[in-house]
């Protein structure tokens, strides 16, 4: 019911699971450990985007090789604030804020957007940009 | 030629112009004052959605209210990262991080998603989400 609470009449009748989907999705990252995370993921497909601290990769594999090198053993997260919003297309936008904890580091913030797209029946994840939250107040 | 160098064959051709067009976008928010913020910022439309610190706005109108009713009179900012990526339908997904100085508050980060879609050769802004990135530790 988002699109219709939101006001978007437009896209309501296709988009009417936005939340859901989108909650469910954001929930499936930053499982207590590192295969869930990646198994857990919305899957990708040979045209998605990951914009990792900066850094592109493109297509399942490339992206699955990325998130699977990250070097940590444990990671919990919590989320701040999540925001879901239909597109002309009838993609999501989701942008969430949140906060990492990773193996013993400190607590970090982290920020991330990402697009969910339908095809055949499927939520597939187009795009994807991650960043950690660190501010350089120099 | 951002699409190339990405390696984002598929979208490289349409999407050539992605990180100019973006660019321009994101230096077109922020500016010193509140009028050259609204002016400049990427044309909405009727069927645009902000969503604001949570709040859902849609149409030209709409937003425009929103943002001319934000209480301060200067507003200065700074980008720490921005990324930028095409999607599947051709538009512009943008990731930006920063930091504002509103009136005489102290320096708060932000971080805004934003989309770009080519409409009748113009690029207006879809969807658009912003957060000031206010963490709660407790």
């Amino acid at each position: 019911k988002f699109g219709e609470r939101a006001g978007l009449k437009q896209t309501a009748t296709t988009c009417n699971r936005v939340a859901d989907i989108a909650h469910t999705s954001v929930h499936c990252y930053g499982r207590p450990n590192q295969t869930a995370w990646l198994s857990g993921a919305p899957r990708n497909i040979d045209t998605s985007c990951l914009t990792w601290e900066g850094q592109q990769f493109q297509g399942k594999r490339a992206i699955v090789e990325k998130l699977s090198s990250l070097p940590f053993t444990k990671i919990a997260h919590s989320i701040t604030a999540q925001d879901h919003q239909p597109t002309p297309d009838c993609c999501i936008l989701s942008m969430v804020v949140g906060q990492l904890k990773v193996d013993d580091d400190p607590i970090m913030g982290f920020h991330q957007s990402f697009i969910l797209k339908n095809i055949n029946d499927a939520w597939v994840c187009t795009n994807d940009t991650f960043r950690l939250a660190i501010h350089n107040f120099g």
